[in-house]
């Protein structure tokens, strides 16, 4: 069996190795039971190792897509649906909060339209390895209550890496939250009265409509543009309505992929200055674009800047945070305080150490390139196929594209053939609008699934 | 070097030894760089096995306790008021939560007033272990998001717990939280309005005064007494007002370490039916508590029931849960999703492996029996010194007594001057009335600081 394997990559051996037996089970349906050739006999075709083969057969076994019988020899697991979700997408009833916003339910299909990275894209290895280190050296992180405002040896790192996009907040202006949602719903239940209204982006973020509307706060929509929210738009909002907020989610927006320019940031910051409202800037995808572009917050200290390594290193850490002026981060702090006793101490010192020892950095790059690669790939070929694009993403997971054939209820016909889950046409609008644009996620679309849809939703135009 | 080991008790040699070294270094006040007699001369004069021996010089190195050189010797640290901070009570700069409560803030003295166990308690194995599996054998644990009503596995398993306590709830009408503080609040900004007024218990917990004025609720004062809620004074408070709701925390009482006799259950519940009053019990205490006692939740599905595992395993994982009706737990976990996308799925599954294994059983089958003893201890000496005892506790961490002196400021000059740190005179009432009675934590006052205290606020009686 020939596993492919590319040593200049940034993707580690084992990961490949992972990868490369995971997709010859997944795409070559092969039958459970089917015993994998030895450790050995991988190992010296591929010019491997064998304890790189070993390990990577064991991670298999603990994704549940391989079995081992006498400790040495491995197998394809008995149950392949099982292996399936364990791999690529999230089970329906583990993961409402993402599936609710895709069209089918079938725990088999892809998730074409969902809105994270895949698990076989995570990477176990320095994320274990902190982890086990923080159970063995610090007591304090195994056991204590974190303070309101967060570890401080996390923020410190925050610190600096907000440097980089250059924005500058000191560890004492930066709050750690649990994920970048309970970020903005301390802002929102904080700075903000209910039955006030602010302006969002449209299409959006779906977790933030639901939030606004959770605490009965009108929303204004404001057009999204490759290049950012619509400047002019907002200057006719504001001729009219004194909204008390904008929400604006800077880099590879969610669901457009588009960044902000330079020349959009400073105008929108004029006008919002002018007119007294609250920015509260989102860039939970800040990490998934390489060289540091247009930040509000890097432009004014006021802004309230929200981040999250929910979306590259784990979601289930539970680890996002705030940068905010001084007066903002005492209020929210208190708040979150007297509503929660603070985030995991332990998460939090898991996540500061990887920050430390650089493993975090590498981690992203790797996914950057990755996704780079994909990217590239799939706008090739939904313009092959002559799907429309919304400005090609220079970054982060997502393109916003339509198909040629105008039919949405064939679309999403043509999706269940295929076994792929579309976004919902009506999540991304304020208003729950439809929509005949898609949310395409790069790290599901290179699969055999999404091309052969990609390419059917352009031979079935009418 | 004598270590008294007892191979009979429920705490591991390995702890017992932990102990033993530390209270040498502590108590005998042994000067930094003094060498400790080597592992093997320690494991032979103590009968102990070398590896047990090299364990717990290494938890007291992670410590600040232990210097090692050479990787074999060990030393007493360079700072031992590091090591003092680590062992036993809070940070100030960590843990402004607990410290707020307290009159002092010297990080060195005794926090006797404190709310929680100290770290020297609390038991590093079986948790480390659980943690360091769960990062090699669950990779959906390591990355994925949990669902807003929590992970099943762990449901499962606390709806097993609560028919301990004859409280029947299915998993589904359980979910989990980020600490009981986060499961109040989604509880009080879920189903109380702000304006409305509810009934707390006086002394109470600080913790929920602020977080009921934060959402602007009127409290009404209900007096505790040591069998529970005093009912005939509720009786009284609904003759003339209406409120929403009713807190309570039934067993192992915070402050009083009081917990709720059955006949006044009954009583309660009758009132609160009749007044169609939401009942919020707060047991989270509950694992301090050998025996099932009563519980408002045992006798009625209606009662909104919240536990926590920060007290006993650990306040860092940030896990506790919300048990009630259908229609409640639909309301909670949609408001749960919205604003914080779930919890910790890993750390919902360490907690839901050490359930399943029994190690979390054993843990607080350890701490009661610890807690026992040493509040025994405690409240023969309070009573030799003429304190005056708020009923005496059967189980939990604190005692409610009254020094014979009258002269408050005096009592707080002793207690400065032997090291020892208050609770607050005005954190236990709803309106911040003084108070002369004091919150004394069981896993504190066995310190000789604490004796000397309880000793000379009786010698200094007028």
């Amino acid at each position: 069996m020939e596993l492919r394997i590319d040593r200049q990559a940034l993707v580690p051996v084992v990961q490949q190795i992972v990868d490369g037996l995971a997709g010859w089970i997944r795409q070559d349906a092969v039958q459970p039971g089917t015993r994998l050739p030895s450790i050995r006999q991988l190992a010296r075709e591929n010019l491997l190792s064998q304890s790189c083969v070993n390990e990577a057969c064991e991670r298999l076994v603990a994704q549940g897509l391989l079995a081992s019988r006498h400790g040495s020899r491995f197998f394809v697991a008995p149950s392949p649906s099982l292996g399936h979700e364990s791999i690529g997408e999230p089970r329906p009833q583990d993961a409402p909060s993402i599936r609710v916003h895709l069209t089918d339910s079938s725990p088999s299909a892809l998730a074409l339209g969902c809105g994270g990275l895949p698990e076989s894209w995570r990477e176990s290895d320095d994320l274990g390895y902190a982890i086990r280190q923080v159970t063995r050296t610090d007591m304090a992180g195994l056991f204590n209550y974190s303070t309101p405002l967060g570890l401080p040896a996390l923020r410190e790192q925050l610190s600096r890496r907000l440097k980089l996009l250059n924005i500058e907040a000191d560890k004492d202006l930066i709050m750690t939250t649990t994920g970048a949602t309970h970020g903005l719903d301390l802002i929102v239940r904080t700075l903000l009265q209910p039955g006030c209204c602010v302006v969002v982006e449209s299409p959006g973020h779906s977790k933030l409509f639901e939030l606004l509307r959770l605490h009965k706060i009108d929303m204004i929509e404001l057009p999204r543009t490759p290049r950012g929210p619509d400047v002019n738009a907002l200057q006719r909002i504001l001729a009219t309505h004194r909204p008390s907020a904008l929400f604006v989610n800077s880099a590879c927006h969610n669901p457009t992929g588009s960044s902000l320019a330079p020349a959009i940031a400073q105008r929108l910051l004029q006008l919002t200055k002018k007119h007294a409202m609250l920015v509260i800037e989102d860039d939970v995808y800040a990490d998934f674009q390489g060289s540091a572009r247009a930040r509000l917050a890097a432009l004014d200290a006021d802004v309230v800047y929200v981040g999250s390594f929910s979306k590259t290193l784990s979601s289930s850490l539970r680890v996002g945070f705030v940068a905010a002026g001084p007066s903002v981060i005492a209020r929210l702090s208190e708040v979150k305080g007297i509503t929660s006793m603070g985030g995991s101490r332990f998460c939090e010192s898991v996540l500061a150490s990887l920050l430390a020892n650089g493993a975090y950095r590498k981690l992203v790059q790797r996914q950057r390139q990755r996704l780079n690669g994909d990217r590239a790939a799939v706008l090739q070929v939904l313009e092959d196929a002559d799907w429309e694009i919304f400005g090609k993403p220079v970054g982060g997971l997502f393109i916003w594209a339509r198909p040629p054939m105008c039919d949405y209820a064939g679309v999403q016909r043509l999706a269940k053939r295929f076994g792929v889950l579309l976004s919902s046409r009506t999540a991304f609008s304020p208003s729950g609008a439809n929509s005949d644009w898609l949310r395409i996620n790069v790290a599901y679309a290179l699969d055999p699934r999404a091309q052969a849809f990609f390419q059917a939703a352009a031979l079935d135009r009418p």
